[in-house]
């Protein structure tokens, strides 16, 4: 298992509803990929989401992110943690 | 009081002890700025270093990391978290 930060651009404006709502949606099906997301944070001005999350690889991060109907625009795995 | 993720590039193969020791430095002069650096994480594979911190300002936050050494490539107000 790996820790993952991804990364979405383009979501100028996004509220607090809707960064929740995203993240419900990640939740509501990341067991089948054996994902876990811990953490997003937002930043409406520029339009830019972190995500942190563990999983056994990226492309299981990304799956989950794509049946939640938002892929990521990167995805770093991050084994270095302080 | 705002919280922060900030972005470095181009810290390809740092190590865990190289990310703790920046970290350190942060820490040890952050208090002149009234920020707090919460947590770090690594890619060493793409160089990519994400912080987060809370603090006053984006600016602020750019202080702490300059006088420590490592200027950070962009910094962005999170004020969304879930």
């Amino acid at each position: 298992m790996g820790m993952y930060m991804d990364v979405h651009h383009g979501m100028t404006g996004i509220t607090g509803d809707q960064l929740r709502a995203a993240h419900e949606a990640d939740l509501a099906v990341e067991k089948e990929e054996n994902v876990h997301f811990e953490k997003a944070w937002a930043d409406p001005a520029t339009g830019t989401v972190y995500c942190l999350s563990t999983g056994p690889s990226a492309e299981a991060v990304q799956r989950v992110h794509e049946r939640a109907g938002h892929t990521a625009d990167e995805i770093h795995e991050v084994p270095l943690t302080v």
